[in-house]
């Protein structure tokens, strides 16, 4: 049978057993739901036992992952799929039109914790799947379901499980749907993330607070150093000035700026959410380039003094400061920390610093023009044909850790195509799922596999 | 009998005296000691009585206050002195070597709680005017004693007593021995106070925190704008650049410079306690100068962002600082306090900025070469005579609310003599007073109130 026959059959169970597995409270920040996390683990591993295939339950120190595969496909990419069975806390009950856990379906949308982020749009790749091994012909390439239970709770045991299961989780591509449109309505690819340097610098300029009566005017202030250091780490076109901090950043090359001029815009309704009355950044840039593009450095958090309430007249002797770098191809973790550790150590007329480094993590990117570029070629065709609209091909300014991890431990590139939709809700009262993007989904992913498997490649272009 | 022999002979009945007083418990931030802070009021009532002098309890909402008055004395000045019979707690038993409140002499020391600030200090006065009574002699002056009960609380209900009492208080000076000598072993009087001028200043740069990945480099951050405030409001010679704030300021005249050189200071000494790697400060001036002659600004504390352990990356939306201004003659904290909202409020480009007043007090002079300088004449040989050495004429760097209450209030100016030392301990563990400054502080007393009454006016000469 043609699968797009057998998809127009089948789409209402494929929904009704979305709506089973929404239903299930798989929460992973609560100790409570134990339980359900074990029931949401085994509905998958009914589902692939019921297809025959082979899936694994990979225990952890916390809630546990899933792995399936079908059977290798010779001379073929091998995709793996990442998605996450866990869902956010349904809390304010009071707000939820629906019960969180009680899914229904409403003006063609599925309402549900977890609808969108993340069993819809996991689930609709399995049911590709499914619809693919029901037509009776050989799946066109092999491919690998890694389905976490951690990822609302910032995955911490995934990393060793890559490392352990490396050789498993051999393939040529991952592809992850666990991000919205950037445009409701409008499907579309995510090919880079920018990285993430996060530290904090703790200032001490004396060895106790002093009366600002008694010792005011003469004892260096640590607020005001710090208000220094801060202050002095853009110059006024608001370019960091810290040396090296720039190093390794890629030019905006010409083609890339056409993918960008195709994003539609609306500097008034970003501003509106902001809440600004300007847009601020680097000068000689766009707002687009400046957040997917450009890296920047922003305080994140300030302190020092006295914190209560009324009044304290001390002249304070310590201050502390959290900052975050976001990073961009072709910039490094170790190198963009280390410019920063070193500029702060070197502001020694400011006082005792001490440099703290936190976490982070690589930039991200899959070339569009590069040697992977067929994948997102295929990847865009896919999405065309499904949707019936040309895909946004777009930069994304946050950090999306499992993709640095898959990269770095794992040494693959991520396609991000994501179905959820801007007012989604997610990890808010009301989740929802569009049922039009996850029937869409369902044929994009169908078709995506499809393509990896033919052996035609053509010249990628989008729109 | 001449005063000096009858204080040969009694000095020691005053000292046990002082041990009573010491030995009771009035601390006035514990509701448990009511009934104490009770009988610390009708012990100086009860010696008012013996010696036949006018005594009142004043109620308040809070601890009473005491008024004690001698006889008026014609064509002579009345002085009020000033003091309190309330002391702070004296929580951490284990860091006393002597019982808190079971007073001990111990190497010329009264050590417990209240010796020193302020028992010690007002009491040598009451033993000065029993010391005169005793001689038989009509007293050289009227004296009225306040001796409040709720100085360690912030004196809230003083103002209203003050004007409530206004007449009765009338008076052509006021004395306060609550403060110590500059230098351990060095008789001292102060002669001015700083005034001071708080408040909070609240930025609002966006309606909501962002993420610092999907928006950074393109919303502004309050942080960052905070801290261009800050260290924006003093230039490079660390003069505070808020346009009028040092309208009113005295020059340095050359007599108060003299004053000022004859004050050791130690630079060591000094930045060894407040242990910074330098003294800071306004250009021009000396560290003596910048923290008694100069206005100066400080920042007491800041916050904004996450505050929590950890890292949130967010550009945030909303920054606060709180900062105190100091002030000196013949700044006026309204002046002041509208200079810096004007200043504030003028940087539209940081943001909507919300200044918040909080309290003020006007800076206090008692001008060593003006009309008034007679008393600081009388007071300086007084002290000369009973230490044996010329004593100091300082200003001092803080605020003395009480000081300016008298001031604005009643219209008086005061003299600050203290007679504590810099190492007595007060608000800490094993708070002393030392003896030697106890027999010479009731000297002290006796010679000044002599010399108030007596019709000689000499040329003010210290040194």
């Amino acid at each position: 049978m043609n699968w797009e026959t057998y998809l127009d059959q089948h789409e209402g169970r494929f929904l009704s057993r979305l709506i089973e597995l929404v239903s299930i409270p798989s929460v992973s920040t609560d100790p409570g739901h134990k339980a359900d996390m074990q029931r949401a683990c085994e509905w998958f591993t009914r589902w692939a036992d019921g297809l025959g295939l082979h899936s694994e339950i990979w225990p952890t120190e916390g809630h546990p992952s899933l792995f399936i595969e079908t059977p290798p496909v010779a001379d073929k990419p091998v995709l793996l799929i990442y998605g996450h069975y866990d869902v956010q806390p349904a809390e304010d009950r009071e707000l939820w039109t629906h019960q969180p856990f009680e899914p229904q379906v409403s003006d063609d949308k599925l309402y549900g914790r977890g609808a969108s982020d993340n069993k819809g749009q996991i689930w609709l790749h399995c049911a590709a799947l499914e619809t693919l091994l029901a037509s009776g012909k050989p799946l066109p390439i092999q491919v690998k379901l890694l389905i976490e239970g951690e990822e609302e709770v910032g995955s911490p045991n995934l990393p060793k499980l890559l490392t352990q299961h490396k050789e498993q989780l051999g393939a040529d591509l991952v592809l992850v749907s666990d991000t919205s449109t950037a445009v409701k309505g409008v499907p579309t690819l995510h090919y880079s993330l920018r990285g993430i340097v996060i530290f904090e610098v703790h200032l001490q300029v004396a060895g106790r607070d002093v009366h600002s009566g008694v010792f005011g005017g003469t004892s260096p202030n640590a607020i005001h150093r710090m208000a220094q250091l801060v202050s002095r780490l853009h110059d006024e076109n608001q370019r960091v000035v810290i040396d090296g901090f720039y190093d390794g950043v890629l030019p905006i090359d010409d083609r890339e700026k056409e993918l960008l001029a195709r994003v539609p815009f609306d500097p008034e309704f970003y501003q509106g959410f902001i809440g600004c009355s300007e847009l601020v950044g680097e000068v000689g840039f766009t707002t687009n380039e400046r957040r997917w593009f450009r890296p920047t450095l922003d305080c994140n958090g300030i302190g020092g003094g006295f914190q209560g309430d009324g009044s304290k007249t001390i002249v304070p002797a310590r201050a502390w400061a959290k900052f975050s770098a976001r990073l961009v191809p072709d910039q490094t973790v170790e190198h963009v920390e280390d410019c920063c550790r070193r500029w702060f150590e070197a502001q020694t007329w400011a006082g005792k610093i001490d440099f703290r480094s936190d976490h982070g993590g690589p930039p991200y990117l899959l070339d569009p023009y590069g040697p992977l570029a067929t994948y997102l070629e295929k990847a865009g065709q896919a999405l065309r044909e499904s949707f019936g609209q040309t895909p946004l091909l777009v930069r994304h300014g946050g950090a999306i850790p499992i993709v640095s991890q898959f990269q770095t431990l794992l040494g693959l590139s991520t396609v991000l195509m994501g179905f959820g939709s801007p007012d989604d809700a997610i990890h808010s009262p009301n989740e929802k799922f569009e049922l039009a993007n996850f029937r869409r989904g369902i044929r994009t992913s169908v078709r995506f596999l499809n393509a990896l498997g033919s052996a035609a490649h053509q010249h990628f272009s989008i729109g």
